[in-house]
């Protein structure tokens, strides 16, 4: 599967800035791979991109026009499926992130067909994938993992990535979920992947590469998250990695979702995910901490950092507030 | 999905005992459910049943014609089509554990709806599954674990729940794969759920319960085979196990079908398990352990679970050769 750019984005009748977010993403990350932004009445949040209907978006030389919402059942409401078709006899790609399908709609999967286009529901694997092998790769590769869920692990991995780029690293972001994929173009939703082929899946996701190359991987979940921690443990073995970048949002008190549950520290999630790690790859280490410190001061965030810094021996940043290059110094000395 | 016994075993044309592991299964542990087996020209192997035809399976009160064989790559040959369409007509339900589904092949869509029976295609979950939550769920329960995939989990968790019955107590097998499932006539098979719902869907297999009710939870996989560990992980919080019965295969050197991997010793095993497991229910113990020694003479067997139950200070039996009751008066000892 390859998303084809540029896009439209298109956001419905959105309210809420969550629910935009799979826009937003792209927006922020790949700004030159967005023509143009697309709503409907009601709408009162924007990604800030010039607003354009189909016909313009197309007329620019939009490729590809992306359901850029969510909403909490993953629903597919019929009323946006006249957008959908205009869009497709327009000559675009379409791509969803959410659970119920475009191409369960048989409308829509014959207007696909009959425009010789493509109905992209990146939310659902279409791979056939093998259950893993352990074998060792070439190439080097990092994975982002979590104290939590929704921690800033994409916007880590996305932010590693431009460091590494600024530096003329050979390095390739590997998306795992819906919004790192249509950055990338690529990638597969390993939440969504059969659970006998999710460290299969991931093998496939960062193949054999250059010994100098460094693959970025996109970390889901959480060892730590009881509902989670399944996926998050295939998508450890099958990564393989060298490198591990933790990430960590200040102020959580239990795992996201279940207030009953206990929050672990970074040393435990640091000793928790290097014994894992070893099982494919006994040579991995910590590269660094990135902290979401968005609920304190720049400068209480940057005196707990220096802090985590000091008492781990390790780089700590905020990927947004201080970007990562604290980190990519480290992997170019010690990795 | 509830399986309606009793069965017909159909084996086909099969000439490997293993590629009947599933009729044996059920005809080995559940006698009672089976009316007979099915071979045609061919077939050399058998599970020990009366031979019948469908027609004399029905007129014996046969409710479920089941496939009773697998291949490797778990395809539904089209030659069982009229074999399975014959059982259809017959009025019976039919099931599968290919890989394959039968409900995807119209012709034997239409014909189980016009006959209104149902194809069950038990490799496929059809239940609507949540994430996990890891709220604690009243009553007991057991889960096998295993140092690797295939030592023995699904019998040494039906040894127990025979012992348990044995002595009268309230007990439950849930499986987890098709052969369970066939024998329990419900479950789950859970490395094909998707992987987001992996603990949430155990959760469901095992509701809140009696205080003195256990659950006989089928294990999957091994935490250390980098292939399944993510199944096994999300298996182990979703049951929030009270105790764990270890199964090993005695003379296996590296996991299944990974020769470049290592094999964990007991304690390894012991410790990865506990440790997992504490996140959903800090008060899981280990109950006993259960080894396959099969490779060695009895005596030889006897000596060796011996001096593990003393090394461990854990019951340690073969349930094939000397049964679980070791194990279940440790439980109700101690649990």
């Amino acid at each position: 599967m390859q998303i084809v750019g540029p896009y439209l984005l298109f956001i419905g009748d959105a309210t809420d800035a969550l629910s935009i977010k799979m826009a937003r993403g792209v927006a922020d990350f790949r700004p030159e791979l967005c023509i143009g932004e697309m709503q409907v009445e009601g709408c009162t949040v924007t990604t800030g991109l010039p607003q354009l209907t189909i016909a313009e978006g197309v007329a620019k030389g939009a490729k590809t026009f992306v359901l850029g919402f969510a909403n909490s059942g993953g629903v597919l409401d019929p009323k946006w499926h006249p957008y959908i078709l205009e869009a497709l006899a327009a000559g675009m790609d379409v791509v969803s992130g959410l659970h119920e399908k475009m191409s369960d709609v048989p409308e829509l999967a014959q207007a696909a067909a009959a425009n010789k286009v493509k109905l992209l529901d990146i939310r659902h694997p279409d791979g056939e994938f093998k259950t893993g092998t352990a074998v060792p790769r070439k190439g080097k590769r990092l994975l982002t993992i979590g104290t939590d869920c929704s921690v800033g692990k994409m916007y880590t991995s996305l932010s590693l990535e431009k460091a590494m780029k600024d530096q003329n690293m050979d390095v390739d972001f590997r998306a795992t979920g819906q919004c790192g994929i249509l950055i990338a173009g690529q990638g597969v939703a390993i939440d969504c992947v059969i659970s006998d082929f999710i460290s299969g899946a991931t093998e496939s996701l960062s193949p054999d590469n250059n010994e100098q190359h460094w693959d970025i991987i996109e970390g889901q979940g959480s060892l730590s998250h009881p509902a989670f921690a399944g996926v998050s443990m295939g998508l450890l073995h099958g990564s393989q990695p060298d490198a591990l970048v933790i990430c960590h949002a200040l102020n959580r008190h239990h795992m996201r979702g279940l207030p009953h549950t206990a929050f672990p520290s970074l040393q435990e999630t640091i000793a928790l995910n290097l014994q894992a790690a070893k099982l494919t790859n006994p040579n991995v280490k910590v590269a660094g901490i990135a902290v979401n410190t968005s609920s304190v001061s720049v400068e209480e965030g940057r005196a707990i950092c220096q802090q985590i810094s000091d008492e781990l021996s390790l780089p700590c940043v905020d990927p947004v507030r201080d970007g990562c290059d604290a980190i990519v110094e480290r992997l170019t000395q010690e990795f």
